[in-house]
């Protein structure tokens, strides 16, 4: 059998082995990844693109469809990787595109190939994952639709998607240069926030050639959602922010919340859709307002005091011209500070009705992951449970399928803190703080609970928001609380009726997140705040679970420290 | 045995295998390359640094020594790979640091062993050998010093040395991404000239957390050579530009020439030393004027007429403070055009009495290599005999080895261009330009001569200098000439007395430079113009000899490409 048929059969087996084998396709793609100048808020800027765009090229399959995309790296010197963020990737986690954990990074002049069923219908996203590259621009959505013939629980007219994001005129060299430096510093707040890839800068004082609000690729081109009256969109929104949690919102018009990372979320109506790095949304929109005008809409930071001005994009009533200014100002957004609001839209999102999945009634373990920022030999550093996690030289996926048991501390991070003595609302000292690259080692099949509580920063009166994000699988959303989590009394009230499932998830200022999910996909898995400098400074942790479950591993993610070595 | 007596065994082979065994040591360096914020010239950019340095640290050993690097990459996301510059690896080809041609490039994280003899004395270079990296400041100088009890044919009191370089503001990738467009975008001319990674800009007009003229790390501390009235000094002086041919001066004092690229010169004096890219020279200087006062010593950009203001460093007469300026207005240098001279001092490099090398009297292949640039598909690239140069995925090296022929291009480049038709003083069309991996196999042990023909550029009236640099070998330099080589009369004046031997040499603008060489060390070598932007751009081959009469690989070389499917 020679080559060809070998991969003919080999199709056809992935195409029986997957649900809907009838429609099952393959969806392929050659992606070119490289960097070119763009200029999305005006600023001259290099970004990294696939085939010339940021953001890349949107992912469109069908439930149960293989993905197949063929990545060429032309960046120069620089690797890359790329993280297929909710896809769960069950049976393949070495496509699951996280440097360090699960391959190698594709050096440059190499093409990998990534090759990955997506199971389940609903919005998902695509980013680099290897050190600070995301913000570079490197970054997509994925849509997976219902096969024909079945039909969401919810109708409308149009299909749309936005990535909303925010924008640094550093490059994350330059950012992450300052991090690892001592003294620490930090690269501040965004210059702008862009609406699928789309933003503004205000140019003035700067040469032509480095920033031109008159570049028709910039200013006078925000984007365009164009809606015809009386129709109602489904909008997909995907955030993919480097730091700032957001508001979205546009101007006079209400949204209904009906999905959240690719699950059925029980209809709620919002005026504004607080979002976070990593999450999903799809919300419906009527274009019920008067027709004669445009409208603004607004993405804004909440969550930090930040000086980045809002993001702005036209809510395009046709047929008015598209780049005509809506006449109004554009609404001002919620405060930035309104933890409340932000809390309660968190506990209003519960999975709908008739797509409920019930959590397990009882965890056969519990993580209490404690957040708190460091300083660990004069180095700024974030930590969970004291320990800020380091990134192995030998991908863990490899490393522990090889048992390669040298190239990682086998020493298990902490399951908790001390709760008892610890006062999450003072500055945080953690004179104790370690660095490790141990992973946890969860039982297969077993069902795992995460308790992410919050703390205050190493500034007085000062906690921040964490989005965290769990490759590999979902989640059930299980309860948030303000404070100190109390292990005897808030598992009580967690919600095992209609939790919904997500994969990424906020912990709150000062406040507490409990999750449980069942450690049942064979593979090694990240686990971290989805703020890409948090995580660069240790805010993350890795999951082990079936390894020893997995056939052999494919060649094309080794290349890279002990992996070379033992062949 | 187990792997500790292995390496002990290898160890011990290894200092039987070298001249002077009882002297030969190991010379054991570990660097650390990362990312750090520099102001060589007052300006604030991202440098690649060793152990936090550049220039990198002087690697000082002894002819016959063993010099091991163990160099770690902490870039992030960059790969690295240094190149021994002058080191011919005679047995370790493996370790000549060439992405793409000797080795895969080093991954972030990994920590590659760079392990070579230092055969004979004199004075080499280092640098990254990756892309456009060198430009961001990773390089350094090697000094091999004879055994004891072996002196020089020269004397001198003390031994000091300098390396000078271009310094660009803008980052590599920058740079990188402005070549790689349509239509082109060059960066233009250096912002200034660092004479031992010090510089001066002028920063007027720039904020000052960029560039701050009154940072004591800049401005008010240009590089000090000190040095006691009346006794010589060796100076050792290598370029390593990104773009410049220079001239280098020390105001009122003669410089007389004894060595260039490792070997003893037949001494002559100069005022200034003409250098280029890649060559070093050590001069003899004797502290003979006026003690009562400093000197400036001046680099200076020839053969472009560049807007980068001249490079400044105080020659410092013990027990003159170093601070103190000179009283003189720096001298301004040799015309920029001034080809005559520049071709004159190359012409007067001749191989000391006593230690002449003589030349093959015949050689058993000619190849002609015509110096064009071209358009390709609208890409403005440097072409030979109109192939332009692409680097393959897959390093020579393993392909040859491991026949992997797939990987490049089988179709031999030309030996020669169409010299009979070509006119080299008309501005370049040559749309029939192509770009190839392949490369040129020699028969081993064969002596083969190389004749680089320079010509006019895209610009009328424009022609460039271009440093050629030979890996793997030292050239003897048989003749210089203006204009077309003609290969009847021409070769009749070849210098069979006494050539001198390089591993670097120029060509002239409109002239021919002719090399000689014994293809005798199994391997694959880069030669190629080592001005960094024509190099990216297709202005280079590869010479391949004898890889069959080496042992297996070292796996660490391996990694990218096909190294990673065939095992």
């Amino acid at each position: 059998m020679g080559g060809h048929e070998l991969a003919a059969l080999f199709v056809f087996l992935c195409l029986l082995s997957v649900p809907f084998s009838a429609e099952a396709r393959i969806r392929h793609y050659r992606w070119e990844v490289k960097y070119e100048f763009k200029t999305p808020d005006c600023f001259k800027k290099l970004a990294i693109t696939i085939n010339g765009q940021t953001p890349g090229p949107t992912i469109e399959a069908q439930e149960g469809d293989t993905v197949v995309v063929e990545l060429k790296n032309s960046l120069l010197t620089e690797n890359v990787a790329i993280h297929w963020h909710g896809i769960r990737q069950k049976g393949t986690p070495w496509f699951d595109g996280t440097g360090g954990v699960t391959q190698c990074p594709i050096v440059p002049g190499d093409t990998f190939v990534y090759k990955f069923v997506v199971d389940r219908p609903g919005t998902y996203l695509y980013h680099a994952h290897y050190s600070m590259q995301r913000e570079a621009g490197l970054y997509g959505m994925i849509r997976v639709s219902l096969p024909p013939g079945i039909a969401e629980p919810y109708t409308y007219d149009y299909d749309r998607s936005i990535i909303l994001n925010d924008w640094y005129h550093k490059s994350t060299y330059e950012q992450a240069t300052g991090l690892s430096s001592n003294p620490f510093v930090w690269v501040g707040e965004p210059q702008s926030l862009l609406i699928h890839g789309k933003g503004w800068f205000d140019c003035s004082g700067l040469q032509a050639d480095v920033c031109n609000a008159t570049n028709p690729a910039c200013s006078r081109s925000p984007y365009v959602l164009t809606v015809v009256p009386g129709k109602t969109y489904r909008l997909r929104i995907g955030s993919l922010t480097a730091l700032a949690a957001l508001s979205f919102e546009i101007e006079g018009h209400n949204m209904t919340v009906v999905e959240a990372d690719g699950h059925n979320v029980e209809p709620f109506e919002v005026k504004n859709l607080f979002i976070y790095s990593g999450e999903t949304y799809s919300i419906l929109i009527k274009a019920n307002q008067a027709p004669t005008r445009n409208y603004w809409a607004v993405s804004k930071v909440v969550s930090r005091n930040s000086t980045t001005p809002n993001g702005l994009a036209v809510f395009n009533y046709y047929p008015n011209h598209p780049r005509r200014s809506p006449p109004t100002v554009p609404p001002v957004g919620p405060a930035w500070n309104d933890v409340n609001s932000r809390l309660a839209q968190g506990q209003a999102i519960k999975a709908r009705q008739g797509y409920i999945h019930s959590p397990p009634r009882i965890s056969d373990r519990v993580i209490v992951m404690l957040n708190t920022q460091n300083t660990i030999n004069g180095y700024t550093r974030w930590s969970i449970n004291n320990v800020s996690y380091n990134i192995p030289d030998t991908p863990y996926l490899i490393a522990v399928k090889d048992k390669l048991y040298h190239v990682f501390d086998q020493t298990p991070p902490p399951d908790s803190y001390d709760f008892q003595n610890y006062d999450i609302s003072r500055k945080a000292n953690n004179s104790n703080a370690t660095t490790s690259n141990s992973l946890y080692k969860l039982q297969f099949n077993s069902t795992v609970d995460i308790i992410l509580q919050n703390a205050n920063t190493m500034t007085s009166n000062n906690s921040e928001t964490h989005p965290w994000h769990l490759h590999g699988h979902d989640f059930w959303v299980m309860g948030y609380g303000k404070g100190k989590f109390d292990i005897n009394s808030d598992p009580k009230k967690y919600n095992y009726v209609n939790p919904i499932m997500k994969n990424t998830v906020a912990v709150q200022p000062y406040g507490w997140t409990a999750l449980r999910f069942r450690a049942d996909n064979p593979g090694v898995w990240a686990f971290h705040c989805h703020i890409e400098a948090h995580f660069y400074l240790g805010m993350g942790v890795v999951f082990e679970e079936g390894v020893e479950k997995l056939g052999p591993l494919p060649s094309s993610i080794k290349g890279c420290g002990d992996t070379k070595r033992f062949p």
